[in-house]
């Protein structure tokens, strides 16, 4: 047993961030902990449990009490932690209050303690990641605002295609971190629910415990039951006992895949964009960072390098998560065990993945006078299809077609401004000079980029 | 090239269902022209194509004018199919109507086309997935509520656990599709937008053919267009271009996983209900359906087979789709190419499994005199439980779950039952007989199942 | 940074088992180390680092001088923790031998030494496998050898189909077991390669330390280098440098996959046999395993379950690492960096499992009894197959069929034997009873299967 | 039922490539009907056949004779095509020779014609797979060899990092192609078995039709009958039936995920060097070929693309494959079933890859001034590795490192070249001019590249 299993050194998109500790094994312990005591809360609202023993086991239900790795271990003997777990809880609850060990655990079962303890853990890694998402989302906001008119080539299968700007770039960037925060706080406002159905799904362990009058009318009781329970918890009430019925997971894969795909997409953006031949974007340069000890010239994008890193594992490790619907019976036998690390996973380089991107999306820098001499290098060719627009009225668009691709071969081998070549054709001998050059100028061809940036910036995701 | 490549042989959940005409090559092809007719009559709106222009396109804009074999190879030409396809739309619409042919694809690109194609034949599926999944629930709610009251065992790690109802499983089932179809519903209620940003996502290819006053606005002028196309086709308005911000494929990634496993989840259980030793349900068996010739004693399962093979693809195929996320620059080369048949994939099996889930919920027989035997066969064990927390108060946990122990052993030896033996304890001498059998009987033992079920199933999906 | 962050406590299948410890970022930080000092004596048996200065690396190249916390927070400055390992090591071997300091990671490069470590690790990890899987498979021939002849049902799509024996159900088991030892075997033997190629691949800067000689012909001092590396480290010497060709990583995708399935099938098998009604196998039980506190009668089949959770997960986890094949130019900013954490994940589940797998094959009880029971219960249906061919010749096959249907039915209204009510029928008068008896006893209807498992138990896989 | 379902419109990577029409609906009922054949004539050796009705069905079963829709839709009876497809088969040898329609599908079983079937179709794909690799190769090689000695620049974390060559860059795409033929060929050569087990594996079902003295040593004749029909079939003979024993399948996906894998590692090198501002690789461009209408300046990277987009679908299909290995009992409900697209995807998007890598391979253009210009680009920094090696012995590691990036920083300064400002260094008076600039050359900092090509290109794959 070695506490040194996971310190992060593989995985330095989340090493030491703060998503890190709320999802550690100390803190699933915690929170499962968290979860039988709110529970014995609950029961003593519903008078079930003794005030006082809620309180006593409130009080000795800290993780620091335990020692993880020993659980690790025992928890080999039923294939899940929990009962080691309500076995140490149960015994440090009765050497300080004997009279309220008897109340620890009551009626309950362990699925219900794990997956609660499971929905705090992602309720509070979500929290942060939402945070992130949206301090991401102002400083990639200013940015959009900050570059809204700077003209930047657009780039479609990896070749220059038409004028953009850097505004409309980073204004979608800023979209999908919006979109993705939506998702985020979706599923905190009511999607991670407390679970509560006893050994299996029936509440029926509960309500032995219940005062004869209140087993008079069941619903009623498991109803005030579960209510107490997610209030007590913070989590949302459900409507049925979801040990097998796996849609919290399912949403919460489906959150961390796209997220992490979101963000991901902004890390490919920014390391095509600091290709040593593009050098658009630069990543921020603390001292040492992205820095190489044999290679002194590069400032590696190490940011988008770690963001990307998560981004390439999520999706797959989502589909596990998903995989994991198919839970058979009231309780899988593997499919529920599946998820654990599964979903502390998404988790954590999610959080990580957000956590970086604040940094990345803060220092980054963004080299407008680079970017409109990479526009520059294509010529007008980048405008090639607003010519042809433009001269279709006059010529034809085949015609059109032709006359821009003879001029533009012109214009190449003689190395002359295109506008220049094509004022000498004779078709075009009435178009005013200033119409050609301002026809054949990239940074004037960028649309309703500018116009875009401004309607995107204020709309919440969806 | 064979038009035989694909026709359902290998996936005999979606062979012959709705679904599968919905998202042929021949749909794909349709939507894609629907796509350009609808822009055509947008535009015709805005003034920018004349009205009998956009007619003859509308017209002329019918898959079966065109080969879609001819046009899958000529796609290996640019990766994508819309180049060949214009050209032959253009071509049809020049023979009827040669004025028109100039507007056919007006200042768009392929990504445009193919995109709002892709949305229309995902919309026009999920349409019949969610009918598909309402149909469902209700046959599920219909059982559910005629087996609210049957006991039956909880199944967990496949052992008996404690005492159920059918009401209750089937409840289960039904929560999920609701959930299912509640996903579904929201994705089509604005999760899917046309596609509208030429080139790269500036929309200034479309803007070059506005009037000069509506370039003086050029956000105003697209918005409009936008507007319009999205009128036109029924799909929503999208805040940005999203050639690279692939959110609205992730969402159908995640809402075909989604749906999938769930209905996944109810397969496996209802295979394990229907195998030889439990028979707790059979599926529908209309002549012909499930029979082996070799075993004339079977009537396989198909209905679930079939379900839980596409819910053990998609989760795959929507990992592949998620990770396509990471599209780099204003188009990918690549990754945006591989959605496409991801994406089939996904719509087509989970049609296929919501389809022949109606089949099973409508059909399914459920044996609850055998539920009964099954959870017989456990004997009171089903319910220690319950007589350990009911005898705790009088004779302590501890000693209560060893007095249970040892009865129980005698009672499994003896063949006797639990509450007789029970009886013959010193302890218990003054506990009424009938007292006794109530608290060792099962079926009394199902908790809150009966109200849970009420509960549940008038509750939308979430 | 909290060193709790994993001690195995949501991953029960490997907690506390050998492959974790071998896996751990401990364990991979003495990897790492191994690789250094490796490299340095490999540089010390061709001449360009001191033998002294090899030695005091090698013996200051231990993890326990190190802070793996502070490692892995050091990694988010470069996104990985080498730069950060050789500034440790360097200290460490100054402090201690000064003139050696300036020979540590002589000419390297991060990669070399990440890669070199990873592979180390993952061979020793594959070693334990290796020995798992071997002494699960000589468990299991065992078991195979003693139900040999155990008469049981073979079940498809979930019914009882026809007769089978217990001993080639666990025969197919073995066989996956082989299948997957050889291929663990087949890696370790060459696949498992050294990584060294300096800063991009060229060697180039190990190439500066040698003599002006060696540096005469630059790929035989390379070529020496890297078999003397291999020598060192016990790993194979690749053919070109494999920074971006990541050839190992995927073989260890699919070898840790295909082992996880071919576990993962016999655990869902032991899973469905241990069911209650089914009940043909069990788990061994040492005290406390697989108990339920509040189900005293169940004995949950958790190393089954364990085992099944490692399978669910490991073909995600290992579709992640094959998509990192995809690693763009000479080192990949993110494809590389999201290989680690799943790389090891694929070995913990797969050292996990097979450790499991052990115990279980080793512990299982098979109860042939109960197998010939539940074979009985579909009684002479299951040998119907086998009772239309031996009457087709007399009848012809149709009328075979129907007369087999017809007396089946009679059989089971009237619960009595099937060749009794054959017996009646006027067509088979003349076939003996004894005849009809052994031709209705699915007891004898089990084909080859004994002789298979003589064949099979004996040949090695592939 | 719409024969148009798929022709490729949304997989341009292999519309109309020779794969397509191998694994086609088409293409699988032939393989299933070249199953049922070999059978019988395997049985006719065996003398349980007469060698005339062996001869009718070999005749009979072409899958022309069928209608590939008709049984698709059938194949939801039983959830497999395989019922209806024998039926289809009896009918026709039927009508052509009745005595030998008793004969067809002779104690067999749908999974055993499925998958050898499935086997077939594989060893098909895999054929040509196997070619076009070994093309690709030799293209590759020659490519390796032109530009051997061709200085360019190695890019890490997508900055300019040291010198490599054109050649070394290459031979590692050569490699990857290399060790995908190598698995590819070890597959075929005794990986891909026939199916052979009867209803239930135990091939009882076969045995039936034997000889009294064949019965008495069952293994013997069942063995026989497997190598016969391997024979026919020209299949491999297995050790035991695999009904729920996934090894073949799980080999395949291995295979194809990573051959697809290697060829999107050059797919996104391909397309990162074909970036406009690298420009170092250009696709091959017949007329027409990666066009764009709106921007005729592009010749769109579209092989590599489409290359790419099989690379991105297949390991998450392989996942989905790879997971089917959990198939419960001797036949799985629905695990089986979820094979087969997935399976036929793998192949598809494989052939396709591998074809449209050997047009890539074939006709690239590499443009060996512009990589050396863009090495150029960066100047003496990506020597600063040698730089600094070469000057350590002379004024320790960290003051060479000092004046290094000094002198680096005045020359970028001034546009001067490094080895200028070196010479002005007090401290290198001494060192020749020569030596400096030598020193200081890119081109001369290549390592043991042309020594590696040399190396690689002959080594076979492992």
């Amino acid at each position: 047993m070695n506490p040194l299993t996971d310190a992060g050194l593989l995985s330095p998109v989340r090493a030491g961030t703060p998503v890190e500790s709320l999802v550690s094994d100390q803190a699933w312990l915690q929170a499962m902990l968290d979860a039988e005591a709110a529970l014995s809360r609950a029961q003593a609202t519903l008078g079930t449990v003794p005030p006082a023993a809620a309180e006593a086991i409130t009080r000795a239900a800290r993780a620091e009490h335990l020692d993880p790795c020993a659980l690790a271990v025992s928890a080999r003997e039923n294939a899940n932690p929990v009962v080691a777990l309500v076995r140490e809880l149960t015994r440090i609850v009765a050497e300080r209050a004997p009279d309220a060990a008897g109340y620890v655990h009551r009626g309950s079962t362990s699925q219900d303690v794990f997956d609660t303890g499971a929905m705090l853990v992602a309720a509070r890694a979500l929290t942060v990641v939402g945070e992130d998402l949206r301090a991401a989302a102002a400083h990639l906001a200013a940015l959009a605002r900050r570059h809204r008119d700077d003209p930047a080539v657009a780039r479609t299968l990896a070749l220059h295609a038409v004028p953009t700007t850097l505004g409309l770039r980073v204004a979608g960037w800023h979209r999908l971190v919006v979109d993705a925060e939506a998702r985020v706080a979706r599923l905190l406002d009511g999607g991670l629910p407390v679970s509560l159905g006893g050994a299996a799904g029936t509440l029926a362990g509960y309500l032995e415990y219940a005062s004869d009058r209140d087993r008079e009318d069941p619903g009623a009781h498991t109803a005030a039951l579960v209510r107490e329970f997610a209030r007590e918890t913070g989590l949302a009430a459900p409507v049925l006992p979801w040990h097998a019925l796996r849609t919290p997971i399912a949403d919460l894969a489906a959150v961390t895949a796209f997220t992490t795909g979101a963000l991901g997409k902004i890390a490919v953006d920014v390391i095509n964009l600091s290709r040593t031949e593009v050098a658009e974007v630069a990543e921020p340069g603390p001292p040492g960072r992205g820095a190489s000890s044999a290679m002194p010239h590069k400032r590696n994008p190490v940011l988008a390098t770690m963001i990307r890193s998560a981004a390439l594992q999520v999706p797959a490790l989502a589909s596990g998560l998903t995989g994991c619907l198919l839970a058979e019976d009231e309780r899988s036998a593997g499919a529920w065990h599946a998820e654990w690390s599964l979903l502390r996973e998404c988790l954590r380089l999610t959080g990580g993945a957000a956590h970086t991107l604040v940094e990345l999306a803060e220092g980054m820098t963004i080299d407008a006078a680079r970017a409109d001499r990479n526009l520059g290098a294509t010529g007008s060719a980048v405008s090639a299809e607003r010519i042809v627009a433009h001269l279709t009225p006059r010529l034809g668009r085949a015609p059109a077609r032709r006359l821009l691709d003879r001029c533009s071969a012109v214009a190449a081998r003689e190395g002359r401004p295109l506008d220049c070549v094509l004022a000498e054709e004779s078709e075009l001998r009435d178009v005013p000079a200033a119409e050609l050059k301002a026809l054949c100028d990239p940074a004037g061809y960028t649309g309703a980029a500018a116009a875009l940036v401004d309607a995107s910036l204020d709309v919440p995701g969806r």
